[in-house]
């Protein structure tokens, strides 16, 4: 796209050398890619989410929390349609004060006008102080972060920019919550009364259990290929030490895992390993017994040619749905994650698993929406008045 | 539907065992149905409202009614058009400081990815607490407040649903703030200086009138068949002693009162009787000069098929609209009200009623907003703060 | 239309008698056309505008404006599409703390239900305190600013009413907000470390420049005969004493000065000319270097028929673009503005320009928000408080 045409000799070049321009003294300036998301932010993040939890059970906690980003003003740029990560979107800016903007119709006015979207995005950065954004235009969101770093430079009013979901490439704050519920649930603490672990418990029956992220074995079931989610958080678990990935999807082009992506999680050093069932025997056992996290997801019809849905429509998707059975199989300890929406005519989650303890996607989307508020706080550099606020609270 | 599935068996039973479930301690925990509208809850709701208005008119009183639910977030799922429901509502959370959210368009992606409505529902749940929906679905209100019930059951996040009107069944919020209107015309008070009575006044030319929602007579006027309002209603008024219906309306049946609500009143106690023109001789004088209170409604055109259409079009509907002449023939005290919008073509009643002291019908759309305030009050359990939020500026 | 009948006589009255109706006691009631904007308002709301914009530069100044209109409520009703406009008021409420609501949808369920477009109106003041409106109907918000004087008549509820753009005819806080950004351009203060003047230096290229909005030439450039911004800062424009304006327009019925406005302009001692290209020649150099402020706009092509939208693709638009060479050749201190959006395919200003110290359209959308904060303020007689605020918070 022409509008693009300041910006492309930017984007074809290595993902190192672009994020360098997305940070500033070690904290992110916008989030573009999941390739940001390193250890130490993760774990930046995922404590300050935490801290965000702590502080929202409380009325005087929550009065704290929105006084953060009270005089901060939100657009939320969601031309691609999405319900969930919109509104999680807008409760995290809802839960710190920030005030919400909107503008969702992919026909606004102003294109009608020929207006450029790169016009667009600056009257966006002259009314409110963030853009988060969602889109189907591959590189709109890596575009504009270029536009507000150019602005800076110009000592011109410039504002941080989230990507929402770009494409079918990128999805890095769902990468971020599927991992802050994988990091809660491998502390293996139990949060009724205070804080206990169950590691000691679990470790009768799993003698090799360690907690954390790292040493753990990740099944990726159902559409492989077009998952944007699968593959941000994939590169993203490929950062830890130990870590085993089975990718369970049906022998069709579309849904298996890709070349690139398979490549470059070998190349950081993870095993990989491709099935075309949950029961598939690996090392004399069925896969579904074996593994430390299920990450489920839905067969994308949305995008379909009409001749790759026909074809869609005559596999069996049997191998790759949970039953009761199955997750009655599953480690004890091990979660079920699934990004939401599922599908409830295929049904690759039916609604009897939900009462499971292992199944934690509904928790996963109330995740979002603290780690989404976290990504606010680290953005607008408010984290040390965050923990003061806590310091306050627990005083009182 | 199938997604209902889990809860249809709770679907068919007496409104008296469904409505235990929708409280907890004599307060509501939901509200699905009018008939939850006892006459104590009734009091108890008025009296807040009152409370509510009176602190509104000055500014440290707003500012305690906005600090009262400043910490809660809304989701307003109105999938069914409406705007003045909705716009009601809107304004009823923006008193008392809760943050709005809302899905209106029926085709929200995550139906076009086959999400079942009960998992948006539990969605919602994650992000929002509380969830005002208004929608075609018959059930579906009630089916998600049995899908909270089972939440909180299992321990989960589980959160208050109010019914803002579901097919063409019920809408209970309408009734109520028609009943607030109700009461507040018939306890004879004059707002303007201090609060002082009519009713003595009145007492001259109407020497049996006596304060209050009972021991009077009722006209409702209009679309009878088909108005949930009107069905709303009739059954929370039904509940006080001395109460009689006229029910006037064209002589088609899809207007006219249908035999199930005719029966429910008459079991109930009403004196019922049906007439066709407000002109119609009761006891040897026109009916509209005999009534204490009227309710005008619109002939619905937006559900009629092609030919319940071409017949209503047939009708004479002279006998059910307003005149200045008829309004000036009506009890000097008696309401007018009307749940609006009314029909600009058909003029149902026509703009120079507006200025008649009669005319309520835009007092009860404020109305509205204060006994919506009340309700969410009641719901979150804070109409001890609001009492103290009073006394306190009562004491500044 | 039947139902702006009651108002009807009213419309066709000398714009002197209505805009008294349209105020009190000096201060504005309602705004609906550009006409009301007098010098000393202009004066008044610019001065605010500064305030308010010296108090968003801190955290506490933030705080303070954001406490001086939350108890009040906005009703955006917009039918008429727009993006920018919306964007801006929403901009401007947050920044005083007044929640918002809107109405965007031209078919919105009440219509479909055949309700009178001042139902709505007054639906909309019964739960809201002011209604911002955009409309394509001509005198669709001056007939509400009628009904609200009716209903203040009556001692009823009744609320301030904004014109944000009708029909064709009139945008004057389109105006206004130019009119800021001329007036911040034409004090020739430098803003970046204190205040200072750059007027004694500019003076040594231009030794008979003054401040201030009059004694300067005007040109405004592209469709002149459509664009009610230019209409409604013409009007402005010509209040002020020593004006010149230079209209440039292709030679076409549609996009030519029409007659109308050039005799009020005239009448009002304003020098007309008109030419067709910005390379005209005017006392023998071209008009592109004599000028003191440069206005652009947009070829509209939105509501153009068949016939007219071929004849304007037949014109040459090359005249009326700008180029790094035109700019170049601007005087030094002359702000070049444009309403936005600009058509990125006709490129009346390519990107090239943005960075030009002369480009003020970036900053005028961000001024919009400014003056229309201060607009706010005016409306709701709350600058006293405004005031207090900068005050305190100075002696802070």
């Amino acid at each position: 796209m022409d509008e693009f045409a300041p910006f492309t000799s930017k984007l074809n070049r290595p993902i190192e050398s672009k994020n360098v321009e997305f940070q500033r003294l070690g904290r992110l300036k916008h989030i573009i890619n999941a390739a940001q998301l390193t250890p130490e932010l993760l774990q930046t993040l995922c404590r300050t989410a935490d801290t965000i939890r702590r502080l929202a059970k409380h009325r005087s906690g929550n009065d704290a929390l929105r006084n953060l980003l009270s005089d901060k003003r939100a657009m939320l740029y969601f031309t691609q349609p999405s319900t969930r990560t919109f509104l999680s979107f807008m409760a995290a800016c809802q839960i710190l004060g920030l005030t919400c903007n909107e503008v969702r119709d992919p026909k606004t006015s102003s294109e009608v006008k020929r207006e450029s979207r790169m016009d667009s995005i600056r009257m966006f950065s002259s009314y409110f102080d963030i853009i988060i954004m969602r889109s189907l235009a591959k590189d709109f969101a890596e575009c504009c972060a270029y536009l507000m770093n150019r602005l800076e430079e110009q000592e011109k009013r410039s504002v941080p920019v989230i990507n929402a979901g770009s494409g079918s490439d990128e999805h890095p704050t769902q990468a971020l919550l599927d991992y802050y519920t994988i990091d809660r649930s491998f502390d293996f603490d139990e949060r009724t009364d205070g804080v206990e672990s169950r590691l000691p418990d679990l470790k009768a029956d799993y003698p090799d259990l360690i907690s954390g992220v790292g040493h753990k074995t990740y099944a990726f079931c159902g559409d492989i290929g077009r998952g944007r989610t699968v593959r941000s958080l994939a590169r993203v678990l490929s950062q830890f030490p130990g870590t085993s990935m089975f990718f369970v999807s049906p022998d069709h082009e579309a849904l298996k895992l890709d070349n690139d992506l398979r490549q470059e999680l070998i190349r950081q050093g993870v095993s990989v390993q491709e099935f075309d069932t949950l029961e598939a025997d690996v090392n004399g056992r069925p896969l579904i017994e074996q593994i430390d996290c299920l990450y489920m997801t839905r067969i994308q019809r949305e995008h379909n040619s009409e001749s790759t849905e026909s074809e869609l429509q005559q596999l069996d998707l049997e191998p790759f749905r949970l039953t009761v059975d199955r997750v009655n199989r599953v480690k004890s300890y091990a979660p079920i994650l699934h990004p939401f929406p599922r599908d409830s005519v295929v049904g690759e989650i039916p609604v009897e698993v939900d009462s499971d303890p292992r199944a934690m996607y509904f928790r996963q989307a109330r995740n979002g929406m603290w780690v989404r508020a976290a990504l606010l706080v680290h953005l607008f550099d408010v984290a040390d008045r965050l923990h003061e606020a806590e310091v306050g609270l627990l005083r009182s």
